[in-house]
């Protein structure tokens, strides 16, 4: 297969070579489309990576049901937490099916790689894992599914939740997750304990989701990085959220991301609404890998998203204040790369040798593509378009 | 004609009669669709009113063109001032062209009326407000486009622009801008001299752009309340932006709401991206007519926006932390209901009498809409079809 007269990132004209659903060469464009059966010409639209998301839920959207309302009866994690267990309980349409729905959405928008956190808990016990892990197999070959076993009711206030986040490694899960260790269970160490104690055990990476905002916040931040060294995890450690580091000062946030930088913890950040976004230009200037991710969408936490990443990008960057081109190319970077080095996603890239995964669409550069959003044209994997004109055709 | 089975926002099916261009009745639709030959079934489709966009900026925007990269040098108001005079000199296309590219955008999207700012400064003259009055006479009988004369570069540090001010709404600016009376200008009393001189003179409301933030904001909105019911221009006055209600504390905003609630002094926000957000609803808790705009869309000063007010919607709620339905029915109600009372639109509303101008999307619910934001299926103007499945057909 050829693909034809795409404009790429730099701004390039290539014909992209594809064999064996890997990319077998960029080649210049300038000596006009070869007389071949197979040749899907792009005609100067710009091809991108896939979108990648750093952080969604599968698990807990509800996305194909009929509206569901929020039922929080406050704005606390913990008001949300108690609100989610009911709506969970009324649930009739398995995790799976609607995780399902998401799946496709997602993919008819170019994201081809993600990381799901699922929830654990000793009310669920691993049946949300088990459905998830449907979801993976049924579309394996066409999304990587990365899975965190994640606490959401908290670990030691929710006993027996420690054995189940080992139990979930052994039956599939691949990252260990943790949930606010102040601010849910009240017990940084114990909840430290229990998190590293899985993650060494069982030798898999930790994204752990910290809310807790303000100097609380931060030397939470500052304890994972120690364990993160001590355990020998550096770089395979994510801490979602963290939106202490957008609520302290400047000194406290450049002082705390190079503590992070050194121990090899990336941060992730969806752009919150209400909350503080951290400093991500600071953060990526010290050295600390910055990614972007979904998070809710229609789910018993929030009515809003649709796990576009393109439009994440953009939120990203409405919240985040950028306005010019480069700023807009970093968001990208947070949706895209930064996201697939956090993942470990293997040949990934606008390279001869990766895969041939692609996005297609209408605008002339990245910055473009960020602010206006438009409808995915193509959607290729390994060679083989899997969406076209927005919608799912895999 | 008969607009038949639409969903109203409360939930009830009607056929609407539809007659000279207005709503003529609302009918149970428990008897069947009438053998008439001019019957738009919408087959359960939830009708709205049409879309307000209570702050555009016209004049400004770039769409349609090719992409311009944000050249502002830093991050202040007065930064942003000098890019765009950079742009506006280099800019080849009329803004009546750009301006109209928008206009057929935003009616595809459902607003059918805006209040548009234009900026009058003593580089510009009146350049800018012929060319929005070009565009006002071209969509005549399409689109409400309500327009304020606005000094962008402030009034004192920019001289002349008073009488300019004043010589906008003798040429058909309906109301008179201003813009951070001191962080711009840096002389509160100079500056509202010149706003309200003019309002009072020509006997026409005031729309202030006041980005100040903090107990400054404050202090300017006090005086914009006061100066509003000395000159007996209560009810016809609003403030766009004021940061400074959502950057003080809970006390503060309080009090200062009850000020403006008693002077009739509407606050407009777009859900800001960086800058705090107002509390929009203690400040409707405290009788604060409180309503939505699009702000900048592709323009010199922001990459982001497409004026799509439903996706506005969605960006307040976002930002305001709204998740239960009646928190996103007010997020709608800031994009319909209440711009329309500030701009004080004529039959407006899903009522006999009123003008049959309606937005019909494929959603449940006001909430779900403002959550998912469809692509619009149907614009209706006076009852004649004007876009439909997102495309613009006037």
């Amino acid at each position: 297969m050829l693909i034809a007269n795409a404009v790429l990132p730099d701004g390039t004209k290539r014909h992209i070579d594809v064999k064996g659903g890997r990319i077998a060469a960029l080649l210049s464009a300038s000596a006009g489309v070869p007389a071949r059966g197979d040749v899907l010409d792009l005609a100067g639209t710009l091809l991108l990576p896939p979108l990648v998301d750093g952080h969604i839920h599968l698990d807990k959207t509800l996305l194909g049901l009929p509206w569901v309302p929020n039922q929080a009866p406050g704005s606390r994690v913990a008001d949300r937490i108690e609100a989610e267990r009911k709506v969970r309980a009324a649930r009739t349409v398995p995790e799976a099916e609607t995780g399902a729905n998401l799946v496709r959405q997602v993919v008819a928008s170019g994201t081809l790689h993600m990381r799901s956190h699922v929830d654990i808990d000793n009310q669920l016990g691993l049946r949300n894992l088990h459905e998830v892990l449907k979801i993976r197999e049924r579309f394996q070959g066409l999304v990587t599914i990365q899975i965190v076993a994640f606490p959401q009711s908290g670990i030691l206030r929710s006993p027996g939740t420690a054995d189940l986040l080992d139990a979930a490694i052994a039956e599939g899960a691949d990252l260990v997750g943790g949930l606010d260790p102040v601010g849910i269970d009240g017990d940084l160490d114990g909840h430290l304990d229990s998190v590293f104690g899985v993650a060494e055990r069982r030798n898999v990476g930790v994204d752990i989701h910290l809310h807790d905002g303000g100097e609380g916040g931060i030397a939470q931040l500052l304890a994972i990085a120690e364990r993160t060294a001590a355990s020998g995890l550096t770089g395979s450690v994510a801490v979602s959220h963290a939106f202490a580091l957008g609520s302290v000062d400047t000194d406290m946030a450049t002082r705390t991301a190079d503590v992070l930088a050194k121990a090899g913890v990336a941060i992730m950040s969806h752009g919150p609404g209400a909350a503080a976004i951290p400093p991500l230009a600071l953060l990526r200037e010290r050295g600390v890998e910055v990614f972007g991710g979904s998070d809710n969408i229609r789910d018993a936490w929030s009515p809003f998203g649709n796990g576009d990443m393109l439009e994440r990008a953009m939120t990203i960057g409405y919240r985040a204040n950028f306005r010019h081109d480069h700023e807009l190319e970093f968001a990208f970077d947070m949706v895209t790369g930064a996201a697939a080095r956090v993942l470990g996603i293997e040949g990934y890239g606008l390279a001869a040798g990766a895969a041939a995964d692609f996005v297609a669409i209408e605008a002339g550069s990245v910055a473009e593509a960020v602010a206006t959003r438009p409808r995915r044209k193509y959607v290729i994997k390994n060679g083989r378009v899997v969406a076209k004109d927005g919608v799912f055709a895999a």
